[in-house]
């Protein structure tokens, strides 16, 4: 089995291997991170490494140019040992360890909002301190029947008391611990009361509880005082199974083949495990009283977390298995917290749209707006809530990853050493950085290819279609592998060495992203015939929008224009709705009753949307009108 | 670890042991079945071995005779291995395999009686068939909603569906691979209906479940079809527990040490699995196909069963954890079916009246007498009911397990080789034996031991004091290492070739049992105040019944003097009722109600129980009169 060794550089970790493994499934079961947005399919041409030393037999090197191929360039994917091996990953296919992705979103105000507001603030579990009567001969009946006795006495209304097999396990010496003095956890159910758990004394007020947010890209994980709403402490890590794919799509077919959705589910779960265990020691917390966890994520990371099969969710008519999920134990699902905690999932709506989103409209409060309002989520992908207190439609684009990296040359993650931000000298046509960190770049997020093409479009490198206009003198301008680029930075300023560019094939992907999304909004507008002017509060939520330059935005047409104190960034609105869940049963309550209202529109079979998608395939829109305040802008008039 | 090599014969199996561990837990993890009262703490010295070749280690021999020694006895227990050994456990120490232990009890009748007398047979699991319509883009809710939607037209009452997530891990594949043709699984609640299990297509009759007795010797599995009621097949096997002690108490005090728990719930759920693969293996049955299983089991049997720490049932004031266990899925316990299955636990009343006993009253039909009737089951332990349908009152007297050969010095279950029956002749005081297997004879069975002391106080051997008169002249009324002793069989007539005897000490013990039972009962009838004459029906269950000579248990005051045909045998009614509740609700719930109407009476503090055991340490008792056939019996009148 373990024929060989790798040694991967610069990280000077050697692993074995057998012949039949290649590079890349080597690496990965080692926690070595390389980039593979294919999941190693060999189609991305991501996963790129340098062969310094030893034997090997590679399948294709199609997507390489002669010069890598001459420093010794190979695909991790494609490319079995033949013996000992030494081989570097080059800086643009390692993937960075998340750095403060996590941010609190005002979590830590908003406890205190809520209970300003007179909302009932209601963990899942209710917890009950009892003191029972010692047995005696005259009143032998079992430990179970005299805590039900008991609890019907301090508590009960004549519903049934349920318990599991594993509480009774340890029953008798929790009541037998400190004399017959027990606080028990509580799930209050229709017709019946079910103790989950149950400790020895009063433990009314040490009480935690965890939320998390299982995004595509990245997991974040809170830890929260239950007894105050505070948040104690909270973290964040990518999602390992970018190992297996960048976006949901390729992570459905992994799970469809042999043994993938056992691997995926166990990578989730081993991602939260360890970000859960890290809080815990660091806070000297005791992981027994941890109680109950609240998950958000789309349909497919929630089917994923749970094992559950999410091949229907890909294949028309696009079927989830479930949007509602019963309530289960964390023991069960391998969260190796205290094993009775309580996992309340975050509702979802369909296919595309989860309880992630069910979380943002939690957290956005536009399930309570008076007047109607918008929500959008870019991340991995986009979705979009459109509605009021009254009533909600909902739809998801497939914006497609574009604006977290994948599938453009020099795209990257919003983490350090991304361009977030830019401009470029109308003149001289030389750009002005800001990167993530302030380290050398290494390439551009999100807001950084908004920024490029905006200011590319203002300086007039780009025409209204996106193409590069061939005519300009300057260096910067050149022909490319991918026909016509825009080197933003030369490899001599960069981190990897190698020149970060947009190239026609870049603008065009995010072009299409950028369309897909705003026909997005404007599809479903008419569906219930409004138009962007009626919107009151526009809500944006996701990592995008922290770094997101509205008028540049809206320069390419991604925004709607519409004034600009009407947009309200959330940050990461599904961990601040998951959040919310933990502390209050009146949010809980809403959220179910948010994603049962929520009309779902598939985009993907209107004829509407494709009519609104190909006029938004122009920066900023084929119908300037949409765009009255860039119509009437001195500084964008010589565009059009 | 493993150091040496213990070769068992007559087994002729070698298997490696450390230097650390005694011959008997060596041989306990390697399923050679060594006799062990006590568990192995060097108190019951039945373990004897004899050495045949190696270097040893023992620690004690106190119990063994010079001639034991001098053939190379030794105690298991107490003995550990300096080398490699090769030993012989003798017949004396061997735990004969159960062999036809379980009969049917007339199961086979009793589902045509079932029905005949109008109740309504239904299993634990609802069985429904949906033809779901196939999604499309106008219907593209998810799965779950699909399968609920369809539930709650076919069949549901506005109820809220409940389901686990294991079966929405199958969901996807089981709706689509027949055509969203599906059979669900369903417990009906009060307010809520849950979804258990699934299968494709249409399977309403394929329907099997599985009843198992949990005796603290013996373990009985039957195998049902639940769509006709028929056993289909039945087996049964030595609870290997015993190898950690006789009785519940040695169980107990096992459970309580270092790991004692866990290894006695392995040991039950092992056996279990084997006996269940044995009947599906021999009679093809597709084991996803079991729907459902019934435990009837002693108060500690059933907690060892689910691994709940059993120690307060022997403490006083004898506290079970509880008597009513919630319904479990196999594969959360352990046993190795259907992972969905669902199981249900006969409810008891209190530590020393478990669900056997509730069996045993449904089995009976006590709970639905009209008149005054009693019910006893004479096992490991011996537990009493009385009453009719509209009261029950219950006691568990603890007799000890000498009827099953516990404490006895030839003492032996009733299995091949025991002495079941003899007569002994009147002046030549030569007995006549009827043993088990018609081989020779291994030891005296409970059943055996009645008779003997029954015939040897007719025959004079004994006094109503249970001594043995010395003045008689045999050669087989002899002074033993436990003072005076009668041979039933030499040594060159048994398989064992050691002398078989009842020593004084023996008879002492037996005298104890009959009288604590005998007591039980008529402490119980005082109490409601009443008399024997007023027993309408003596229903006697548990595997003891089978041998039994009603005279005989009366001549020494075992069973009371009543006329013979109200005695009615009923054989395993453990069996038997978890059988009759595995078919129908209302057995289930009249088994319910049975457990919740039984008033316990604690006779070990029963002031008025102690009176009637002192009385009842004679043969047949103190008090004569009680006996009035006995009084009249011209065979016995020499005898008072």
């Amino acid at each position: 089995m373990d024929d060989f060794k790798i040694t991967f550089e610069p990280l000077k970790k050697t692993i074995k291997v057998s012949a039949e493994e290649s590079i890349l499934d080597a690496a990965k079961r080692s926690d070595i991170l390389i980039n593979a947005s294919c999941g190693g399919e060999g189609i991305c041409g991501r996963c790129k490494i340098i062969l310094k030393k030893g034997g090997y037999e590679t399948i294709s090197t199609e997507k390489l140019t002669p010069e890598e191929i001459e420093k010794g360039y190979l695909f991790a994917c494609q490319t079995y040992p033949k013996g000992d091996i030494t081989i570097e990953i080059p800086p643009e296919s390692r993937i960075k360890k998340a750095q403060k992705i996590a941010t609190l979103s005002g979590a830590r105000n908003l406890y205190r909002l809520l209970t300003s507001t007179g909302i009932e603030c209601e963990p899942i579990i209710k917890k009950v301190f009892l003191k029972l009567p010692p047995p005696n001969l005259q009143d032998n009946i079992s430990d179970f029947d005299r805590l039900k006795r008991e609890l019907t006495t301090v508590y009960g209304d004549g519903r049934w008391i349920d318990i599991d097999i594993d509480i009774l396990t340890k029953l008798s010496n929790t009541l037998r611990e400190k004399g017959w003095e027990v606080t028990l956890n509580l799930i209050e159910l229709p017709d019946s009361i079910k103790i989950v758990d149950i400790h020895p004394g009063e433990i009314l007020k040490q009480r935690f509880g965890i939320a998390v947010d299982i995004g595509t890209t990245t997991i974040v994980v809170y830890i929260v005082d239950l007894s105050n709403g505070k948040v104690i402490d909270h973290t964040a890590t990518y999602n390992s199974q970018v190992h297996c794919g960048d976006d949901v799509i390729t992570r459905i077919i992994y799970a469809t083949e042999r043994g993938g959705l056992k691997e995926l589910k166990n990578l989730v779960t081993a991602d939260i495990n360890k970000l859960i265990a890290k809080l815990i020691h660091k806070q000297h917390l005791d992981p027994g009283l941890i109680e109950s966890i609240v998950i958000a994520g789309n349909t497919t990371m929630t089917h994923l977390f749970y094992g559950i099969n999410p091949r229907y969710i890909r294949e028309e008519p696009y079927i989830p298995v479930t949007n509602l999920f019963p309530l289960a134990k964390a023991g069960r699902v391998g969260i190796d917290v205290n094993k009775e905690a309580v996992i309340y999932t975050m509702p979802g709506v369909a296919s595309y749209v989860g309880g992630d989103i069910t979380s943002g409209v939690i957290a956005s409060g536009l399930y309570n707006e008076r007047e109607l309002s918008m929500f959008i989520d870019i991340g991995t992908n986009g979705e979009i809530v459109l509605g009021n207190s009254e009533w909600l439609v909902t739809a998801a684009c497939s914006a497609g990853p574009c604006f977290e990296g994948s599938g453009i040359k020099s795209g990257m993650r919003a983490t350090e050493g991304a361009i977030e931000q830019l401009e470029i000298n109308r003149k001289t046509y030389e750009p002005v950085l800001k990167i993530i960190g302030n380290t050398p770049p290494s390439g551009l997020c999100g807001s950084g290819m908004i920024d490029a093409i905006a200011e590319m479009f203002l300086a007039g490198i780009v025409d209204q279609k996106g193409n590069i206009n061939k005519e300009i003198h300057s260096p910067r301008i050149r022909k490319g592998d991918n026909g016509l680029e825009y080197v933003i930075a030369w490899g001599n300023e960069t981190d990897t060495g190698i020149d970060i560019v947009l190239t026609e094939v870049d603008i065009e992907n995010i072009m299409r992203a950028k369309a897909a999304i705003y026909a997005g909004f404007s599809t479903l507008l008419k569906e219930v015939g409004f138009g962007f002017s009626d919107i009151r509060k526009f809500f944006i939520g996701g990592g995008f929008g922290n770094y997101l330059d509205i008028e540049k935005a809206i320069i390419i047409g991604l925004l709607p224009d519409i004034p600009h104190e009407k947009f309200i960034f959330l940050g990461n609105t599904s961990i601040t709705g998951a959040y919310l869940c933990l502390l209050c049963s009146e949010m809980r309550k809403r959220a179910e009753e948010a994603a049962k209202k929520m009309t779902y529109i598939e985009l993907s079979v209107s004829r509407s949307f494709m009519d609104e998608y190909m006029s938004a395939l122009f920066l900023p829109h084929t119908n300037i009108d949409a765009f009255p305040s860039l119509k009437s802008s001195r500084r964008l008039s010589l565009r059009f």
